[in-house]
């Protein structure tokens, strides 16, 4: 059995620790699993103006809809969101019936400040009650992106954290498989 | 005395509630309160790797600073914050020293569903914490948008609401001066 | 098969309509769903210097322990949760390995102001984030208190409410099963 | 002028390391800032069908009204509030207009786990907004407890952290001053 993961990242910097996280996940995904990234680069703000959906909106909704389970790079920003992340979000929820999302798994992990962007992740847990995904509870993954844990291109380099990733994708695959079976 | 007042709303759509609401407050702005609305349209998502601020970034901050007091048009999507709204906080707070922010009184107004969008306040409110800022308590102002309130341009035409958006502004005059003296 | 549901109602007043909620779901439980309504009558505020457990939280965490799913009624108290209910969780909390918890389903339904007892709920979901309980994302129960939707003795009258509760029991049965097996 | 702070502790324990932080906080008030701490150990949980008010909750009341402003010793319960301060501030808000405390300035600390109460505190936040107390945005006193901070009798003794709570006094009476003008 394989278990198709898309991972969004909600900062667009090139060398954001938060999508050195996913990184790090994407080359270590447990057997049976595999993460893509979402690029969020091109996709606007949401508008109900807007006449069409832009190309890479298309392109984020289709692999929305072929993921089996998300993975949520989650900065925060002023305590709360990433603006990016959230309107990716949003994109999907306009779908009729928001057929995209609901009931997927997902796992949060996300790397900040001292308190690893919880402040933010538990306003992405409210989202999520909403587009009725599953966040896991367990673990949480919290990390430190100021006291070396990365390196200069936001590569994932501490072991600690690491260790707590892989066990978040275990946890993911595992939450998976209870949600679908 | 003469209290500068920026509107920023979180919906990028013309005939938005949201934007209604904060057209009714200019419209109605107690004596000595001027109240201008900021334009989102051309503010690109935050992303340290661009080179320099757009010019509707600037033009946003210099809004930002010379502003005694804001008004945020606060819509719900998702349980949560509009990306534009949290995208123009997120610029200011990038400024040095948060300069452009700190200190100021605050009015928060939303439309939305049921709740009037207060899953989204609320979180508007945690991020007031980060950025300083004074947000009023009382009185809140949650108007519903599905229920006739607004005409199809979204204009506020619902008396009982138009009160309190009244009032709230009195309360703001006060507020900003209780902070300023 | 046969679900265990314990109830637990965070307003200690008999007439409460949060109690009135539960007391219409064990009425309408659907086939092979029993619901039992703990009594926090005498649980005391949890303190880590009381020298053994008294008799109430002994009996709480043993129904605690024997339900396969949990239904909360959640009251808001100026914004947040009612202590005895939070209390509750925080006595169980303290058990070894959380083992009294962890992994079960559960419903969250109030009653209260216009809001419904929203902005407690929001607290309530993330406290079960720590303790691993599963809420059901949807539907919720909101129900306004202070129209008649309830009789003075704080039985639910309001069929729509009904409605929505019975839907949500048929919600919980279904998670349950989609979580055990 | 003198400024009359009540300081109400979360925690029951006799040893808590909030309660540590309060006594700090006592012990090193700036000039003109007197610092009580309510006892809660006797507070019952609210219950509307209690035929009067205990003593010990006419005592919290008649301090609470008698504060200029309050300090939370605030511990963070499975990701929420200590149900025996949430308990108190529920108390006040049943009086007559929420007289007691509409207005105050308020300064929030907390000892905990990793976070620091920060979970905690923000939903203490949302408390506020309803009562319609003024928390200080910063300094945020966040402290863990696990690393030595305290001895084994809840003294704080680590010397960041004891800055830190003397600068947010002094924050207190500042924000006092401006808010009591």
């Amino acid at each position: 059995m394989s278990i198709n993961v898309l991972a969004i990242c909600g900062s667009l910097r090139a060398k954001s620790t938060n999508r050195g996280l996913l990184r790090y996940a994407q080359a270590h995904a447990p057997d049976g699993m595999k993460i893509h990234q979402a690029d969020l680069l091109e996709v606007p703000f949401y508008n109900a103006d807007l006449a069409e959906k832009p190309a890479a909106v298309k392109q984020l909704l289709k692999q929305m809809a072929e993921a089996d389970a998300l993975i949520f790079g989650c900065p925060e920003y002023n305590y709360s969101l990433a603006p990016a992340l959230k309107n990716a979000l949003d994109w999907a929820s306009r779908e009729p019936d928001n057929h995209l999302l609901t009931g997927k798994p997902v796992a949060i992990m996300g790397a900040g400040g001292g308190m690893g962007t919880s402040r933010a992740q538990y306003h992405l847990r409210q989202v999520c009650v909403f587009l009725n995904l599953h966040p896991l509870n367990q673990p949480e993954v919290f990390a430190n992106a100021f006291t070396g844990s990365f390196d200069t291109d936001g590569n994932l380099i501490d072991e600690k954290i690491q260790g707590m990733v892989r066990k978040q994708l275990d946890a993911l695959a595992k939450w998976q498989q209870q949600l679908s079976r």
